[in-house]
């Protein structure tokens, strides 16, 4: 067995997302951090580091216009020389001042054109840099009962979901991300998974839901969901962080690494490790330096898959059909209890990396190197 | 606009479930009460109470096998003496022993079986009492991860849905309900609405999702789940009742009346007033007294209606176009903040009803009746 | 009954923030709007209209640094000029640079320092314009586990508590905030009402406790709260606004008016309402207009102490007495479900106002006197 | 530091409940199992099971009146001769047909005073079998709005606790439970921490808070609790169990292992484990076979505590005093993610047990025993 699980720990591949790289904060503050990047160029850079020092971490997701570049070939071509490669494209519907009470769900068909035209623009960046996937996340919602009509808004949905998903080329895919709330209060258009399900079974096979693990409600069992999608074959990638509370965006694996392996072990018995499943962290390093914070959060994906795939499935299945409670959920918590981080160390030994990529990275000098180089410029953040 | 508020007030029909009428509880303690029923056939002469001071609650659902008989045509007909009809058929797959690890979804193909079969007998039963409508709730889940696998319950689960939909004669039909937890304690089989819509989709026009208003995680937007089912045609009725917690099966609207304005907003504005929809209490009452407590939530849902009907559609929509947040929002809370219960009195006196229903049933001696009479027999409960 | 209503409406009043009256966001986008203040005074310039129209709102809070001016005397002169006062002085611990990892709880004593330092520059500015109250709010906790020490960060917490304290005048006050989370994610200092309550215990009579009703875990009773505080006289105020999620910010009454009415009902059984609690906005307007927001946000107060005074309190006391919890509960949904809007409009009209505040204020031209005025310079905001 | 770990883990110890060897369930159903005991003599007899294979679960708690017997200080030698011994005594005022409406917070004097009756009766208990613990758990509450005045229940509550405490020998103490909601649904009259704490303050050192790790809102951070309760001298214990969403009483550290560590860690920082801090386990086996429940519960928290005596808190103070986050993060998780289990199991044979309890308990045959012996007579259950 252990050489199946270290296989497929090798083929794993990790997402790290751009806007990681930079800024971020509550609405409260933003506490701006030393040797931030200050262009798209830039956070490619910092994403390269990321997989230096784990392995398993080549692509680096995108998001327009926070990346938005004249050549997108060429920023391609710069992540190639980087040793990583584009991702997904994210859209963003939800800065420009139009978007106040709605992009694609909009009361006005102004202004739902507007934003149709922006998802459409991001497939063109697919096109042009290569990038097989596009991320869809619609801040649309309501702060107030009334505010607009709940069913009008579907039906717009739909329509513009219908014109991007036409536009997509024969290798390419978008996954739509729903969300409990935030920004909107009262109600959001693609609340949960239900909503994005729905949406993507009518639309097609090249669209399928991507499950944000800080997205649900309190008490969501997270990995029913995942379970469940993936039986219906929508499951199309995770958007990975960790909360406590609401969309807290902290390193995924850090709030509850329990649920993390729960997840991992429903994606490894159900075929979510044989690809088309994108593993992708969207996270906000507040307080944290933001690629050690990526490497750790890469590292814990590892740690949770590893012990999904450490899980005694034979035992397992006798236990349950036995109906023994106790039995099967030790087998269980065996593999949980079980410290992978020497078997991991190994493995990066044996890809010719260094075993603490914490450790390698904090010796490299480059966290030293982009806070002397990168002074002036704006520093990258949300900002439109 | 008042004629058709009314037509539409006195056109709803709200079904009360005969088991509101036996004694209930809490895992903690189950308090008896004097007066209650010791068999089905009494359980519908207190619906009849319902109806005989609400004018709108003209059919009782019943539960199997609470409400076994040995004949079941002639309770409907005791139903039918009574000025009241049978409505939905419950099932119950949650208290035979071989349950304990699941019914449908149980890994043993035996007590599939069982299970199956009951639910069978449900359709039976159907036939026998004219009933159109299957309630199928589902407590299979689990309460430990590893205690069984989620996927190969959902094959279960989809297996056993396509035998008994396959059963079902031309004008029935069957509402599969959902939950999020109790009594499983980590995993529900059919544990939020999207679960129980692909279920559906996959079976067909006669199989629809039931809204049960208790059965959400913490701030769950339900009447966006109202309004997404209604537009896809899947909507097949309320489990009505309230809660501040978790499923506390209070009477529905003493939590939160503003929402259940909310969701009745939707339903009258989705065509849900129509027909098609069920409108069920589902709740117990365990220090309230049985039958006012059902009059009580009769009138709650007819008041939460009649506000929703009165909101300015016409006003509404404008405010919604222009975007005016305040306005729009004004608009529903006009409505809400409106007195509705003398235009609910006035509509009862029409119907030759007492406008006061709790005051007339008081009055009417029947709660001191069947104290006086129901003596000795084992008083009904939720006892298989 | 009616004319003591009537006395204690009138006799209510409730602070607006000054910050309500510019611009705020989510951490995803600040949507500007016109007309908003560019200062202090065109803040206060805008809580003289919310007073002008209601007549029950004649104070406004400040908030430092926000709100720093040269000369607090001539702001505080502004004020009376314009018909209203400066009420309680908000203290910002939050958005210094050298605040990220903490302000008052820091480990560093450097940084404690000068979170003290700021706190009685607070006091001195309620010197300065006669505030008698300071409200606290500490922003300060963890993000991950480990982070910090949570108990020598309550032992520091405690100390700088002393000193403010200890500086406060004889009749003066602080009023200490509690909150769940944000923008702290795992751990907050003071994340509850008993932690609030147990250090104004300790402290002694001129501290006490704030709620802000948007600060608690889903499901918390707040009016248990409320009444518990005021039992052991440590309730020094509201901080009013609404929240469907989580700290939503909207127009308090909005989300659950139902609650609101709850809180009102505790507030006036328990001698709230006889001076001592301050009743105070604290929200946000994302997307409404400013001024209406507040302007409603006030009347949903006084629609809720409204029907609270309205509950028949010797009927609801002879209920309980009686052990009738269905005619208990219907003593106090008869007073919710008044429509006290057309009393609330007669005591205005006595009042020489306006019946209808949002209609008078729309008619005012007041909004197009500022969009028209206030171009160029920096509209207020929350930025420090 | 390993001679230090071992020792403090050698010293602990964790009680186990008597109800937790019967036969309990939802309000939904009880499924009974086989060998489950039919008397307090025969729960004695599983408990002394549980401590030896652990060795370190030497006492158990008695639930009044479910274990009612004639001579308690019988039923202590009883437990002598097992090698356990009597712990806490569980009061209940719940199951009676009076407190339906509450029992030392009702409306009545006269089941105010039955109430405290049972209540003094327990400390006779207490003196007969040596107990120097006495747990409060108050279900009081409300099911709706105005069914009770809130601020008369705590004066209630207040004069029932005062005369308890005020019967308390020398060396007895009472712990006061707190919990948020059910059986009651709309309030509940200890609901949380902050109440508990307000009047053990007030009644002095002898009453002091429990902690049940199921009875919190969702979001709540436990060990935020635990912390500041150590730090006031107020933590009396822990009832242990685990939670996926309401009070699901699942075997302590199966939902959120990680939750369990910190709360370890914060009760072995702030001198927990000195003595004064009972750990008990309060939980119900629903579908698990009841002792093996109780052993992998007891190695739970063995498990939580090891970890938490692993932390190197020189390592994590100097990273928390240089504001590293995610290198103090970082200790803690060093500690969280070590496999303890063999440590474990070494202390174990150090102390003559077999280092696996649950295989050692499986092959001792006790359970082929009691199923073979306990048969006829009345299981032990929740019943009153």
């Amino acid at each position: 067995m252990t050489r199946q699980v270290r296989q497929a720990l090798r083929a794993q591949r990790i997402e790290t997302p751009s806007w990681a790289y930079g800024n971020s904060g509550t609405r409260f503050k933003v506490f701006a951090q030393q040797g931030v990047p200050r262009s798209p160029w830039e956070k490619l850079e910092d994403s390269a580091q990321v997989h230096r020092f784990t392995g398993v971490a080549p692509s680096v997701a995108l998001h327009i216009p926070w990346d938005r570049v004249d050549d997108y070939a060429a920023l391609a071509g710069h992540a190639q020389a980087l040793g990583v490669r584009v991702g997904a494209i994210n859209s963003n519907v939800f800065q420009d001042d139009d978007f106040m009470l709605g992009s694609v769900t909009h009361p006005s068909a102004t202004v739902r054109a507007k934003a149709v035209a922006h998802l459409l623009e991001c497939v063109d960046i697919m096109d042009a840099t290569g990038s097989d996937t596009l991320k869809l996340w619609f801040s649309d919602g309501l702060n107030y009962p009334g505010q607009d009509d709940l069913r009008a808004r579907q039906d717009r949905l739909a329509e513009a979901l219908r014109t991007v998903y036409d536009r997509l080329g024969e290798r390419q895919r978008f996954l739509l991300e729903y969300k409990l709330f935030e920004p909107a209060f009262y109600a959001t258009d693609v609340p949960d998974w239900g909503t994005a399900y729905a949406h993507c079974v009518e639309l097609g096979a090249k669209a399928q839901v991507v499950v944000d693990t800080g997205h649900h409600a309190p008490g969501t069992n997270i990995e029913f969901i995942v379970a469940f999608l993936l039986r219906q074959g929508k499951l199309g990638g995770f958007d990975f962080n960790s909360r406590f509370y609401a969309d807290d965006d902290l390193m995924v694996g850090a709030a509850d690494p329990f649920q993390l392996f729960r997840i991992m072990s429903e994606v490894a018995s159900g075929g979510g490790l044989d690809g088309g499943v994108a593993f992708m962290l969207d996270q906000c390093h507040n307080i944290e330096p933001k690629i050690p914070g990526q490497i750790r959060s890469v590292m814990n994906v590892q740690e949770a898959t590893a012990k999904a795939l450490l899980i005694d499935r034979d035992a397992l299945r006798k236990a349950q059909v036995e109906g023994d409670v106790l039995g099967a959920n030790a087998v269980v918590m065996d593999a949980y209890n079980t410290d992978v981080r020497p078997l991991l160390a190994e493995l990066r030994q044996e890809m010719g990396l260094d075993p603490d990529p914490m450790a390698a990275y904090a010796r490299s000098g480059y966290a030293e190197k982009i806070r002397a180089e990168r002074v002036g410029g704006a520093q990258a953040g949300w900002g439109a």
